[in-house]
């Protein structure tokens, strides 16, 4: 995996059940690096690899290999994008295995948490610790369809296109727009091979298999007791996209986690706090 | 303040208010310790000095000055508790003025975290960030009376009477108990000058206070969003003394604060992590 960074690792692709996935992996190749359990990171509605922050990516591979994706129909990656969290947790499992990877560790974010959770569910001997980023559980509150909020948000246009994700991530304080302008010039620093970004089927999709996962159903949260690793949940204060009292009622029925939530902040509490978050979430890793 | 520990630091005394107030002070004086801003800790329901953990308190010493004190009535200090948090923290408050302190972080555990609270609207200067443990809001679920638990767990007879704190601060896992009964002999190490338990008369008047707290009001977490200060929320899963969500509530009310929630955990999370806990902690101070 050479000594890579964010910036420079390439786009590699590995095959799967007849999908070409796309994928990076790096990590700082200094004495002591665990490159044993690597964290696999699961996208957002919409997102490509190139959505990661390199602060995080570069940030973790200081001590571990971190791998990115993108599952199926995403982007650099061939197929179609399910419409169900089950099969792109399956699709993800596929492109593991084709990688030959027996243990990771596994970061997910908002509609990549709930791919995460399926996963582990799916293949708990693959899945060591757990970190779930902006997300809830199956028919979590106002989760059977995108948020009132998320449906303005993500309706509206944007110039440039990408300050959208200063609404998605961030609040509307003075100090949360200015951190998220911070994660825009960090986000696009990567000039050379960056993903182009998905086609139009892509949302229609995840949409679909969002509210799936999200409709009503009996005692929703009774399978969270299923995922036995240790887990560490992180929000925002105000997360207007999955609302933050899902990663309370997350942590409320997980046997083994541990809740963070992060003062003034919104769906991307991470990108906004990305020193303390990966602070904490190596803490959790290495405890 | 010499290089004293919680083992070793003398009972000191200082009066006000027609009050003698009885406090300990220590820090490990290495280059670079922070004796500016002591950390000043308010202390829960029928506790005495030596009711903390000497891995919090010798933790947090590594780094900054720490502050024990009884409060009005209890144990080693003179007068009678009052039977109003408001009361207990204008006691508070006298006593630092006359240690002539200008600007504390405090600590506040369970009762401690409300009389923190208080302490904090009422001479907001003297604040500079506010530490939250196993605590609530005014009127906050479960807190017009204790908790149906706690009537329980407090009613109870132990022997050795201290096992008591088994059950008030830890889950009844075997993880948790075997975490409580280490908490207890660090708690014991203390053989000389230690304090006396407190009185017949301190339960009554905390428990009228904790009542007057705790009873029904009108938009009662309003008074919140007027603590500026940054404030740190730390509790278990599982309090069954101060129900854990009532920690949920401080963060979403409070206009800067983190929440942590720790797994399998009760009312006395930082006792069962304590080195996860100061490092959060002192994460949270430093930051």
């Amino acid at each position: 995996m050479g000594n890579y960074t964010h910036q420079t690792a390439p786009t590699q692709f590995v095959e799967a059940t007849g999908i070409r996935f796309a994928y990076r992996r790096f990590a700082n190749r200094r004495f002591g690096v665990n490159i044993d359990i690597p964290l696999l990171f699961f996208m957002h509605f919409t997102g490509t690899m190139d959505h990661w922050d390199p602060a995080l990516t570069d940030g973790f591979a200081q001590d571990r290999e971190v791998i990115l994706f993108n599952n199926a129909g995403v982007s650099s990656s061939s197929g179609e994008v399910p419409t169900s969290i089950e099969e792109m947790a399956q699709h993800a499992a596929a492109f593991i295995d084709a990688l030959g990877i027996k243990k990771l560790d596994a970061l997910g974010f908002s509609m990549g948490g709930l791919i995460a959770q399926q996963f582990t569910l799916d293949r708990p001997d693959l899945v060591r610790k757990l970190i779930l980023v902006g997300t809830g559980p199956r028919s979590g509150e106002g989760m059977a369809s995108l948020t009132p909020e998320a449906q303005e948000i993500f309706g509206a246009k944007y110039d440039p296109a990408d300050e959208l994700w200063l609404r998605v991530f961030f609040t509307p304080s003075k100090q949360s727009q200015a951190a998220g302008r911070k994660y825009l010039e960090r986000q696009r620093a990567r000039k050379e091979n960056r993903d182009p970004l998905p086609n139009e089927k892509v949302a229609p999709a995840q949409v679909a298999a969002l509210q799936k996962w999200g409709a009503p159903a009996k005692d929703p949260y009774a399978y969270l007791k299923k995922i036995t690793q240790p887990t560490l949940v992180v929000n925002g204060s105000n997360d207007v996209i999955v609302y933050t009292v899902n990663s309370f009622i997350l942590q409320q029925n997980l046997p083994n986690a541990q809740l963070i939530l992060y003062p003034d902040s919104n769906h991307g509490a991470q990108y906004q706090y990305p020193e303390l978050f990966v602070e904490h979430a190596t803490q959790f890793l290495k405890g």
